[in-house]
């Protein structure tokens, strides 16, 4: 079984041993993936990127991580070929001669 | 290679070829996840789940994974084993006698 | 007309001479505040406080305060009160003496 | 006095009395902002609007203002004036009789 597979049918269990299907619907997937992201943000509030502590950012990815892989799982999305896919797309968004060393938005360069 | 190793290589290799690493400080990492969980979201606003467009939704998931993969690597996470870690961690807060069809937060149980 | 009523009267004209009441429940308002709180962190993705375009703060800052005017006119809160009300609950939290100079959150003070 | 300008001028006592100043630049309270809608949208998650808990989506919509209202004073601006221009400016994106009764994004319409 492949790593992602392996990570999303761990997550299925653990959700459906707990009979939490009927509440994981996409849109409330997308809300609680940004109260995680919001979570993990909290880890650098105030603070530089060293001072945050990694044992708290490791706990926060890991939930934003979770809904991610759950909601993907709700589309039948494979995970490696839609962020390999995105990453074709901005290749043509952000052409290596025009993006190189500046962190201009695309519709800016 | 490993299937995350692999996604997170090919990332990492757009990133370099546009020399972005002076920009991707965990920090501001930890932003840009926000901003796209943020759009992400927004492919439901005003919308039942069922309304949301798929395309829009696959996306800005793959935006949310490029950012939590590349926060990952820069910590040196393995993202399997994080999350592992943390359904065993949520096992304990959500024990499947007290969680079992309900919403309810682990502090309410 | 005291100031907020009279901000929030004006949302409230625009939006029902596009009768936009019907998407406008308290959740997708959430939603859309989340949204716009994202838009307006991108103003300083990547960036320094100082780099941020003022410009671009601006009109996102007003998108966020326009749905939080929406969504505390739906609960029928006094914007001035409950954050009169929060400040109060603050300085318990975080006693001056305790908390003076100091970003640690309550919990850890 | 007017009542944003009280209710900015008790923020900042608050703020001041703690010498918070030093962490307040506003990237951060960009970033404080969205960890606040963050928790503000927790009171929705799992849930439809009506069962969300009033008294929770007060403290955490106060805590967004509170930020919101710090943000707007570091740059002065006068949070009327600018609800305002952006009603003006939403008005041309979304004119009534193309938007009215649609929850179409402008881009769309």
């Amino acid at each position: 079984m492949k790593e992602i597979e392996e990570i999303t049918a761990k997550l299925i269990a653990f959700r459906d041993e707990r009979d939490w299907s009927q509440f994981h619907n996409p849109k409330d997937l997308a809300v609680a993936l940004n109260i995680e992201a919001g979570e993990l943000l909290e880890a650098y509030l105030w603070k530089t990127s060293e001072e945050a502590k990694p044992e708290k950012v490791k706990e926060e990815l890991a939930d934003v991580f979770a809904y991610a892989f759950l909601l993907a799982e709700k589309y039948g999305f494979d995970v490696k070929q839609i962020v390999l896919d995105k990453i074709q797309k901005n290749a043509t968004k952000y052409p290596v001669d025009k993006a190189k060393g500046t962190a201009t938005k695309y519709n800016e360069l």
